[in-house]
């Protein structure tokens, strides 16, 4: 019989839905080295996270996180808070011998991350594994482009241009939410949705930004609160809140082989729903990607005469493309939450056979370094900020 | 607490574990007025049904399908298996007062389609409720087409072209399966997949065909039988076998408005994975979907000046497209696996209420007419071949 | 000095223009073995052919196309006129020893086109050369198309679906024009636009079709006369006229080497403008083409592995490419006039080495052929009908 | 009679031969108020410069460029020479009272275009026109899209992104070429390409770039000479010559409307061939445009309602859109060149109405002033720099 492996989670908000169904689906149709059970989940209050329990097929509560990292029948602790609690807990679950899975980014400041990168690489001593969620990295198209970049298909990388593009607040009339307060959120579309795309072309390229140029913009600055008291969401209401993070952040930077790249995350690209969009040009082919249609990367093979080159469409649904084989025939898509399954499947893989995970804390925090060189030079008139590595 | 409803699932294999994932699922996403038991699972070979059934989530097991229509924690067959057994199986479980869902196309023949069809409103006018499963109807795209032309924002239709095309078995040496075997099929191309742009362009028009004139071809008669014994699948052996089905199917046909219509059903189209792609034109706008990016519907509003008209290309994932929004933010793609859970929601809807779902059995009998009158078209010179209503 | 070559041209409409240009600018771009003189133009109101000749850039005029063949400073005609007149025009130049461009469709029927066919096979004998207008052969991407296909590169051709479409009369109040007239135009949509996709996929393919099964549909029978008397072009006035051709021509069909093919001509696909759509796939690789994007072919090579297998996108503007070296850098595209100008390159390449060129006036009596077994097939209950070869 | 307007076009290179294509075509699609005459093309070499007078179309030839400034039966001076030599040529020109058409980029510094726009200024109070070659303006998807901005359509501006990739040097065994060469180029990727994208940028906008922050960048720095003495293409030789100019240009960059930009102009994109992309995100729409598919405009508007919203692909060759009545009907889409031809139309009707054609020499000085504060930039830590009006 397989092993359980007893998982709390802390938060039931969108991530928490992922996060559940990824849980409950994985061994559906992986063969995973342990059972995940839906032991616990946590929140604040009791009415609702027994309601999200039940909805989300959870099988205890608790109200509070401490809770969670206390008990037995608990070995993985899964953080599907705001950036500002990621601290305090990962580091409580990891110190009581939990292995974690943390929501990026990995937390709002520098030295956070760095605390909790330590308490990892101490906990790992142990035996106690530990994650960021960059997610993204388990589309199968995104599995296959890190493929063809180590496997030397692109030559010399020379450029890399990424976007992460969103419209959800581009209406000056959407109301306030936590994601628009600094201390909550730590930062706007910089963290929510440019860490994603510092992460994916670090994992594609197989390289790190060495420093960066930026520019930060809060095009609106101030937004309704929500009109009913306590819940941040809906329509608003007429008092007015103050947005204190970036509503977009643009920035230059170069990556240790010596490509040029380019970046940028908005949430005002009226239009654009999810778009991330990454293209890696290299001295022997090409690669580009958009989330709006994520079954599909395309390559351009250098080594093709010039009559028949161009870019391929690759439709990432084979069974020779990564997690694919698992699920359905060729041609039959996957969907948004499938790389949250992918990251169940990776993390349990990894915590059975006693190595580590990938993206580790320490990758998380080197994230955090490159989101903090991006304030750092905006702050400065843009000018070029070195990441320390 | 929302009263259980006890399924009974016919068959493991692709659509087994399609509908499986959509019993477990739909609950967490949708408010179900009943909330589905994975009671039985029913196989032939005991052992590989055993493991079937703790692979996909069901409680108990059955080596008889009979045994499954018999049992009293059962009250929804779920007909997953080769055509050929769809009426034994469907009358003997509607019969039993069992609701029932079955897999399409209906049956192998207009004869056995019939008798079902008239045994579902017989278990009708008692209650008992029934479906067959053209899921694809259910993919927030094709709600959104079927909406927009119902709403007379495409004005008269004039033209439908509809291709359905895989390249599974473009390679003469890929081996043999019952899928090529007209006695457990009934069909090849054409009820394999044809049937289901016949019944996408019909629900998206909202008309029927009238007639059509058609082509059928097997493009490589002799494939090798599958190297293992008892086993259909996997890479061919050095015995060959004869495919007595259709590779290819092509028609023309007229639709109940008057719109001209051309069809193709391949598994030949080297590179084409499960490119569903229905195109309509009318006298007000026109509509363009392709599977192979399921999320998307392009659509043409005649209405626009010259000057900013073309075909929009609207991502299918806001919360005001169907399904949508119980799912992720704007953005964040479906998969394949979504139109099942969509197919589970509208059943148990439709059972709970008291009313009868669609598609029906008669539904799934006009397919199968259609499907018919293609066949007899081919036969006889592509003569054009009325079908009858 | 390049030996000049007298041309006359007939009609000076739409294609009198396309012609026009293909002359003048051949020249500046193509190392040509022959000078082409614009000599003189033909039309029968003399204001406004004079007024044509001015704009258009030729010498001289004539109010009757008989005095051009007569001419001596004219060494080919170029027929530019409705197809009710070509076989006449055409036959008569080849008689008085005058090289023809006649444009498609050759004739309006069968008996012409064979006449026209048998007058340019015994100018041959006597070094008179003859063309038929099937331009689209000349965009570079159909080029290639036929040259990967002829290099075996798709393998055994088992599908090819074309479709040409259009929406300049959908709306029912557009007005009347030759082109809807039966007497002037021979067809409506099948031989103007029909035509093409005959010449093409029969082009690419290197295969002739072998039988056809049809269907023809006018949709709007009546529409208004144009208001300006003697002006077929415009706004409608209050008279109705009737539109004696089809609206769509939809027909399936076969080629000698096997294939199966579906195609789809019409003005009624509301959105698309000049969409020229081409598939072909093979045993070993398939094609796509679009008009709307001409400057591009996609190429599945299926010698791929699965893994990264995919349609590419081959802009085709390389020096590689066909007829391209004349023009532009890579990527600076062609646009529809290209063709031609190809058209008269490889026309008077032809005349100045003493070959008949390609297409034929044979090519354009085979077209015309299956257009008259589309015909013949559609008023025949799309009974299956074999095209004489 | 229309008067003629005598043209002197000094280089007969790549741009040379687009800009008498224009020359030779405009009056045949356009009805202007002056027509052209190819009355003299100037090169150094007699005989190169006789054999492309032949080739295109010109009626004389000079070997200094100074004789065609002199020449009486020249009213306008095309300068399609290296930029080194323009503000020479452009400046005697205007000075001896010619207009004059200057490619871009205007100079290759600051100061000579200062010295020309300065020119430019007196010789228009004499009613001397000139104007800068920024040729992409009249794409007609680009004229539209102005046209959407200045209507409204878009709202206020937020992001503007754009990129012009192209991939000709991307193998480091290319052969230098005098767009290599600083003291002829002036730069590299930057003036070359990255000059287009900020002039179409402020164009569509409306606005014009504050200030930026900017990497340049050489990837290869040596180079193969061209193996033929005195041809600068074709395959290099053993000798190596050295690259003085970037390969590559990055900025961030904020336009007058306050909105955020990013620019990559490279020429390294493997598989990229002329892609000017140029994305615009504004508070009521946006737009995407890419050279690679030039004829289409793709515009979201952001007042449908989010069931029907969607980026829409509008095929820009309708009558209604810029400069295409004069052309083909619908669909029938226009290539490279056609740019040239519009540029001659509006310069030609500008002169003949006595009014100042745009860009405007001022424009072009504005443009330089752009890329200069680019080059600080790059060489200054990335720091921003402000742009000075």
């Amino acid at each position: 019989m397989t092993p359980p492996l007893g998982v709390g989670l802390i938060g039931y908000a969108f991530m928490g839905a992922a996060h559940s169904q990824a849980w409950r689906t994985a061994p559906h149709f992986f063969d995973l080295p342990l059972h995940p059970q839906l032991t616990v989940l946590a929140g604040r209050d009791a009415a609702r996270v027994t309601a999200a329990a039940g909805r989300l097929g959870w099988h205890s509560t608790e109200t509070d996180w401490r809770r969670v990292v206390e008990r037995d029948d608990v070995a993985l602790v899964d953080v599907c808070t705001p950036g500002d609690t990621h601290a305090e807990i990962a580091i409580a679950a990891l110190e009581a011998g939990k292995h974690v899975l943390c929501e990026k980014p990995l937390a709002n400041t520098v030295a956070e991350a760095e605390a909790m990168a330590e308490a990892a690489a101490k906990a790992a001593a142990r035996g106690v594994r530990s994650m960021v969620g960059f997610t993204y990295r388990r589309v199968p198209a995104i599995g296959l482009a890190r493929k063809l970049v180590a496997e030397g298909r692109l030559g010399d990388i020379r450029h890399v241009r990424a976007q992460y593009l969103q419209d959800w607040i581009a209406d000056p009339a959407a109301p306030m939410s936590w994601r628009l307060e600094k201390d909550k959120a730590g930062s706007g579309a910089l963290g929510d949705i440019g860490a994603h795309i510092v992460d994916l072309t670090q994992h594609v390229t197989g390289q790190t930004l060495t420093g960066v140029s930026a520019m930060l913009e809060t095009f609106v600055t101030k937004r309704p609160l929500p009109a009913e008291t306590g819940k941040l969401s809906g329509v608003g209401g007429t008092e007015m809140g103050e947005v204190t993070v970036d509503d977009a952040a643009l920035f230059l930077g170069r990556f240790t082989g010596g490509a040029l790249a380019t970046f940028e995350a908005t949430r005002f690209a009226l239009g654009r729903k999810n778009a991330i969009r990454i293209e890696v040009n290299g001295s022997a082919g090409s690669l580009a990607f958009d989330f709006e249609d994520m079954n599909v990367l395309e390559f351009f093979d250098g080594s093709e005469p010039a009559e028949t080159a161009g870019f391929r469409r690759i439709i990432v649904t084979e069974p020779e493309h990564p997690y694919v084989e698992a699920w359905w025939p060729a041609g039959h898509g996957l969907g948004y939450e499938h790389g949250f399954t992918h990251q169940v499947v990776d993390l349990v893989t990894a915590i059975a056979s006693g190595t580590d995970p990938t993206p580790s804390f320490a990758d998380g925090l080197q994230v955090q370094r490159v989101l903090d060189a991006v304030e750092r030079s905006a702050a400065g008139g843009s000018a070029w900020t070195e990441i320390p590595s």
